[in-house]
């Protein structure tokens, strides 16, 4: 049976652009997207309030987690403060982001690309002296708004330094929605040349139309782990132009429609997605919402 | 050197579904399309003006299209007089359209499929008596609003019919955008199979947002001919639920982005798109031009 795991980062990715909505909202939000399937969710980030403030409350999400069961949450850092931070708040499951461009990561954290590959290690082990497991995200992987297009061979580099320096696992984002299925492709063929002890997953977005098309081509390589948020919400505020995830509800058709399972009921994604756009008080950029699901007569 | 062809269908399927706008706008919106490089334009269609009058202008567009050089000018029909009027308009491109399913193909031209499939013949007559070339569209090649999901292997039958009767090219049509990689892979493969003497183009709707994903799977399986329309408009009258071709902008962004030639210039293409939106007096679904393209700096 063939398979893909999608990990639900509308809490986090989806909400950081946008206004504040409240610790209730969100998890009304979270309990949607628990119901539609989905067996992992990136539930906020450990970041500065002043730099993020829509997830200043991510030490209130985490306290209401145990509420469910069966699912696994994790939380976006960018510091050994915010690793602290998410430890100390109960997850385990820890997304530390470094950007492949000085640009990029100068604008999101204050330093260079270099100085936010010297701290995988040290997160790593407190990550995993606390017993959790980190997945290093490589941001800006194809082409920086600052800085201009990202040489694959950097994004390599990164990989191959975050295994050495303890990282569980690995995923290769296109934070500002540049990429194509021919750069994909190159880029992730670079990154298993480099780390074939581990397969990245991705981290894509639709601003340009070529999201789900990458994520086709991605899967073509052999990648089965993709982030997606509910509705096509989302963007890096630090980022100039990178808006919408990918839809999780038009990932999920992309694979459930040819038999591969997701574990993700589409109809509950497409309740997922109208709650959050209810919530914010405005349309999301999703296809599928607006279409509705295969609706035609099953013989 | 990697290239595809990229025919544009804006000012028909594009067209069809909208509130009629004047025959100058129109040829505004060719001259538009003409300026972008693409080397082929479906301008309309030669069709029931009481069933579509959106397109009643069909004879005076193509009195028209001598303005222009070095594009192939094409048009759809759906019958062996519309096919009369086109040749009779000036027009050597025919495509014709046959739906593989019964309901569809009713609710489109008011016949059964096998009643369409047997008039592929005398129009290819009719059409190479002319010097013309007949494109057959297997409309509906997926799945029915009214009779559910095709049969891949009706499409194979029908294109190896219309191959027999004298076609001299063949597309595949997602009409109502249900679509997803793996299917898309699947009913090509069928069709391959079925007529080894020509690689089938592709016909797509971005209505569930898979379309570029679905592209980007025909293009892995050799297809090299895609249907597009700029800004993403269109849709089919006669099938509920269907709306929006793939956005030309976007899909020529997939392929140049990754170095494969189009012929067309991007820039050129969002200001098509914005020309028709403007005209029409309404946003058009295209991701890429609310973007802009990749204006990162270049190093």
């Amino acid at each position: 049976m063939n398979a893909v795991d999608i990990r639900e980062v509308g809490p986090r990715d989806g909400l950081q652009i946008e206004e504040p909505i409240s610790t209730e909202a969100k998890l009304e939000f979270i309990d949607a997207l628990v119901a539609t399937g989905v067996r992992r969710i990136e539930v906020t980030s450990f970041v500065s309030p002043r730099a993020v403030p829509s997830l200043a409350d991510a030490e209130a999400v985490a306290a209401q987690l145990n509420r469910w069961q069966g699912v696994t949450f994790s939380a976006l850092v960018a510091s050994l403060n915010g690793a602290r931070r998410a430890l100390a708040a109960g997850i385990r499951q820890i997304e530390y982001v470094v950007s492949a461009s000085d640009g990029h990561s100068r604008a999101n954290v204050g330093r260079d690309s270099a100085a936010s590959v010297a701290l995988i290690a040290p997160i790593a082990e407190l990550v995993h002296e606390a017993g959790g497991q980190l997945e290093v995200i490589v941001a800006i992987a194809f082409d920086c708004p600052f800085d201009g297009p990202t040489p694959p061979q950097r994004v390599a580099e990164i990989a191959r330094s975050a295994m050495a320096s303890g990282a569980d696992a690995l995923a290769v984002a296109d934070t500002i929605g540049t990429a194509s299925p021919i750069r994909m492709v190159d880029v992730l063929g670079r990154v298993r040349a480099a780390v074939p002890e581990t397969v990245p997953g991705v981290h894509l977005h639709n601003t340009r139309g070529q999201g789900l098309a990458n994520a086709w081509a991605a899967y073509s390589e052999g990648v089965r782990q993709f982030d997606s948020a509910a509705g096509g919400l989302g963007g890096c505020p630090f980022a100039p132009g990178a808006s919408g995830n990918i839809a999780t509800e038009e990932l999920a058709y992309m694979f459930e429609d040819g038999g591969i399972a997701t574990g993700i009921d589409i109809d509950r994604a497409l309740n997922a997605a109208r709650l959050i756009s209810d919530l914010l008080g405005k349309p999301v950029a999703s296809n599928l919402l607006a279409a509705g699901g295969r609706s035609v007569p099953a013989h």
